[in-house]
């Protein structure tokens, strides 16, 4: 059932079978490291570079997901995947190997998101049984695609972020006893006139703020109802920026909210605004928040991966930053 | 209902209510000239760099597709939207300029199949009423981002395609008396070790024939089911390719077989082997082949984008071309 213009509620409630986590050293020193599955010990992970690297853990990823529910990758529907290399290099080299019907996605570090809710709307058809979700993001890799040669050694800007390495596979089923996905907000293309790619968190928050809202407007519910709301990766700046949209929209997120990119390092380890990329809030829900669902610590989830659209190309011509997040209810 | 691994028929046939195509010069001195609905004089549009002119042309197809139906971008439940620039500048763009809930994808050439595909199971939900399929490609974006700058002149191969500057918007809704999409089989990744990036048929052609193939031996159908058979950009030579490889499989596609690369431009704009990009098979499909369905001239057409998966940087890095192939029955 659809409310209002963004808002789906599922009849048919996607279960969350399986999840797997493949992260890099440095995500192995985090906060969270406790609830990741593989840890690298160097990001090159035996292959000639980063993409290639990344490719490798997108597919390790999906098929321990899938391994542990003793599937094979023929047995499943859908490969959807995507990441933040250009023309979504990881993705498309994993379907390769992984030999699954397969759909690309770009939605910048909010993928996670438009495959969780892509798939739950396509399970809603009664024409899938099962699927897999996969993102991923690589900080070598994207370091130099977006920014700077690694080995330039640049200094980063106080509002920067750091990108996580890593990858996750969600699947997806139809039937089974596990953490379900009970409702999704799509989100609208939102752009307050951010210019400073090195502020991710700035440019997204409005998104963020926007969709969170519609979700709440539009299902009826509010914060409270919700044992944990994460956005994905505004970092600790831009979660501040949000608990103030919030407020000023009259809707407090409350003390049940935190952002994946700011939960995820440790001061020490001088990533400034935390951690953002599409593996931040994918290794974030598939390591540490199914971990919670699952051993009954939270009930009910609000995960709002949240992505900034720019190209890298786009801030050379002058354009400001456009942005875009989706809501996704995960319940026991 | 799911048809062996790959094919899906559709219970809810999504109606194909509109369509509008804006497309650059050169292709209004195409084979096709007459079938497109806006013809730019220039391929800047009015802008100052040539991703925003393709990001304009979306912005524009989309608003004029909903125009025909009386609607505005409100009325619309999703905007889906690819193109080939990294991270997909101009479909993030017009997401913005749009504001409708947004899915982005990526795959390459595929895209407009991709979006038809997920937008039919979507829409087999029941959540869903009404959306948005928009693709582009703009010869002078591609060209500086995949090969050289335009400046160079640079010589072109005898196998190389000429990107198409174009975008089309198809728009889906439940109801309406309208060609409607009957299957669709989504393609796996297949890479026959082709490492010529200027020979993207060669890539693309076995992709081609394993979702054909898949296809016909899911649904139960054979090439002569259908009036029109048209893969998406495989250019001349890939399309003798494909012809070679079905009749391999043994089954031939017969003389309702063309290519959208391959029809796309007369011998003398020295386009060598035709076009490709991702407003190739969607400007074919929403000019030339709905035009035909509306005038009733064909029935069935079974229409297959196809995709050469590769990033700008994997074949520097040595790897050959991943491609992908989706196919979708339109009829009336």
């Amino acid at each position: 059932m659809k409310m209002g213009k963004q808002t789906y509620i599922f009849k048919i409630q996607p279960k969350i079978v399986s999840a797997f986590t493949v992260v890099g050293p440095k995500e192995g020193e985090s906060n969270l490291q406790s609830f990741f599955d593989i840890v690298l010990e160097e990001d090159l992970y035996d292959e000639k570079t980063f993409e290639i690297a990344e490719s490798k853990m997108q597919k390790v990823a999906t098929e321990n997901a899938l391994q542990r529910l003793g599937l094979k990758a023929d047995d499943v529907d859908m490969y959807i995947a995507g990441d933040l290399l250009n023309q979504i290099f990881a993705s498309s080299f994993a379907a390769r190997e992984l030999n699954i019907p397969y759909l690309g996605l770009y939605g910048a570090c909010s993928t996670f998101g438009e495959g969780l809710i892509i798939a739950s709307i396509m399970m809603n058809s009664e024409m899938i049984n099962n699927c897999c979700v996969t993102t991923s993001s690589h900080f070598s890799a994207a370091e130099r695609q977006y920014r700077f040669p690694l080995e330039l050694g640049n200094q980063r800007t106080p509002t920067a972020q750091w990108t996580v390495t890593g990858a996750g596979c969600t699947v997806l089923a139809k039937d089974g006893d596990a953490p379900k996905i009970t409702m999704a907000t799509i989100g609208k293309v939102v752009d307050y006139g951010i210019i400073d790619a090195s502020n991710m968190g700035a440019a997204m928050a409005p998104a963020a703020a926007e969709t969170i809202y519609a979700h709440f407007t539009e299902s009826g519910r509010n914060p409270s109802d919700y044992d944990m709301i994460l956005t994905g990766d505004l970092g600790r700046y831009g979660k501040d920026l949000l608990i103030y949209l919030m407020e000023k929209k009259g809707m407090p997120l409350g003390d049940k909210y935190n952002d994946c990119g700011a939960m995820m390092y440790p001061a020490d380890l001088k990533t400034f605004q935390g951690g953002s990329g599409a593996g931040c809030s994918n290794i974030v829900f598939n390591g540490f928040v199914y971990n919670q669902l699952i051993q009954k610590k939270v009930k009910k989830v609000l995960i709002v991966p949240t992505g900034a659209l720019l190209s890298k190309d786009s801030p050379l011509q002058g354009e400001s930053i456009p942005a875009i997040a989706h809501a996704i209810s995960v319940e026991i």
